[in-house]
């Protein structure tokens, strides 16, 4: 392994609690790897000074092109909003230029980008506009990953988008990505259909996986998994990687689980980026004795380090 | 308490683990209940002489009305489909008659059944036709327990079947069945809809709570929940009951947290009947230490017992 990677952090919406986290979490991730917070010293002073916090010795800070505001707690604020999305944008170019080896980012608060005329409705979103690729959302810790191959549409629409060529493009793409010597694919219906009695669009999955198989000369792709028991844990022993059609399929039995160490991956990208899998929380933004709890911030970082180290490898 | 309830135990296909465990588990259930075992004397015996165990002298039991057979470790047999049938309709029988309190079922083999001529998909699918009743099927353990509001059809319909005077009515009899003081209901779509953007089929859930609550005058059911999110510890913390619109909304976040504890209740019926959360198991049935668990089976039995109390304590 060469160099230690860089980090950069984009701050998120510095009106929730995103900046108190990469605060209280900096000693354990200046260990990890130099961190870059997308933030004007002044603006982290600030946080800082409202947190009774101070700022780190080796505090290292870019400023975003934005206009310093006061942080008001909790507030849906314009500003606050254009400064997370300046920190955003100014996080994916240091990793574009190679200034940094991956973007973690803290949450922003969407209806707070809409008021400041931001027209993505989120990260992910906004990602896809900027690299024009179909990024692959995958949320999950070390112990259980899980990739979305349809994501924030109505349940009604889900059965329609189950198509053999964009899901062989989707696992092939997973797993170029990942690496992952086997990958779960669940099907669509109670019981996978149970031979078409409950619905037939496991046939279609079966000949997605066929053709990625194929494709890879090797099975790595392995289903389509009854929907229910593909997260008991003689299942979780057997893979790590699952492929979820939908999006509540997936997340609910991993947020059952993992909830406070999950993150979320974007995968299909030029560059790595994750993020912490919670929001801003202006409920409790600020507030003494909050308890907001570092460990997604944490693994975010981690599974990043472990996306730049794999990419590392693979390179010539 | 009055007398100790006496629990009708069917059990299940003979090629299967279910007598097994009935066996293994005899001590334990009978110092909660007292078991009367739906099967002859001849059938047990040759059961427990296969798995080298004797059967336990205080061994209650009851012949059904189907002729013996040699049992055939991991055979789909009609005969073993029909002997399975019979055990479990004089088990209904006897707490219909009020002989026992409550039927707990051991797994049958449906393609058994099929082949026996017996025209039910399962358990449920019976008891719904011999009591003429819509059963509402709910799993899980003390610590969590779903409720299907949809149970095995295809995703694809699942939509269409959210209507308000159904789900209220459902809502109504789960609550009268299990006596729950505060009981989730959760939306369909992710995040719940996102105020319609991603579905609108909650305000048909939220309509349906409302009528609920209007009709207890007390806010009983909450919701729509975020499905996603619903199963999460804090929200565990605070439910022990949830309604879910389909089959794996439920249940696989409920097998992801509890896969071998849970139970499969059926609720909305004259008579109490529980069951395990698992199949046959054909491929380790009679095999020297093939590790069955108890777990489920105990589980089912004290299920029915606290039923059988609510439903004695809720009798004039």
């Amino acid at each position: 392994m060469s160099r230690r990677p860089a980090v950069a952090v984009s701050v998120g919406d510095l009106n929730g609690i995103g900046i108190e986290i990469a605060l209280r979490a900096h000693d354990k991730v200046a260990r990890l790897c130099h961190p870059l917070y997308i933030a004007s010293y002044d603006m982290a002073a600030q946080a800082a000074e409202k947190l009774g916090l101070s700022l780190p010795p080796s505090f290292e800070h870019l400023a975003p092109e934005a206009p310093p505001f006061t942080i008001r707690p909790g507030l849906v604020d314009p500003a606050s909003g254009a400064y997370a999305y300046a920190s955003f944008r100014k996080g994916v170019e240091t990793v574009r230029e190679g200034r940094c080896d991956a973007l973690v980012t803290l949450p922003i608060h969407k209806e707070a980008w809409m008021r400041a005329g931001i027209p993505y409705k989120g990260h992910t979103d906004a990602l896809r506009h900027i690299f024009g690729r179909d990024a692959i959302m995958m949320l999950g810790c070390e112990k259980l990953f899980v990739a979305l191959f349809t994501e924030h549409i109505p349940l009604a629409e889900v059965p329609k988008r189950i198509e053999k060529e964009p899901l062989t493009r989707f696992l092939l793409d997973f797993r170029r990505e990942t690496g992952a010597e086997a990958v779960a694919v669940l099907g669509l219906n109670p019981h996978a259909g149970d031979h078409g009695v409950l619905g037939d669009e496991e046939r279609i999955v079966e000949a997605a996986i066929e053709a990625a198989n194929d494709r890879l000369g090797e099975r790595v792709f392995h289903g389509p998994l009854v929907p229910d028991i593909a997260f008991t844990p003689a299942m979780r022993a057997r893979y790590t990687y699952f492929v979820a059609m939908y999006h509540d399929q997936g997340l609910a039995p991993l947020k059952a689980l993992y909830f406070d160490e999950s993150v979320n991956v974007s995968l299909n990208l030029p560059i790595v980026r994750t993020s912490v899998d919670h929001g801003t929380a202006f409920d409790i933004a600020y507030l003494p004795g909050n308890g907001v709890r570092l460990t997604s911030y944490l693994e975010a970082v981690r599974t990043a380090l472990a996306l730049v180290e794999k990419r590392r490898a693979q390179r010539p």
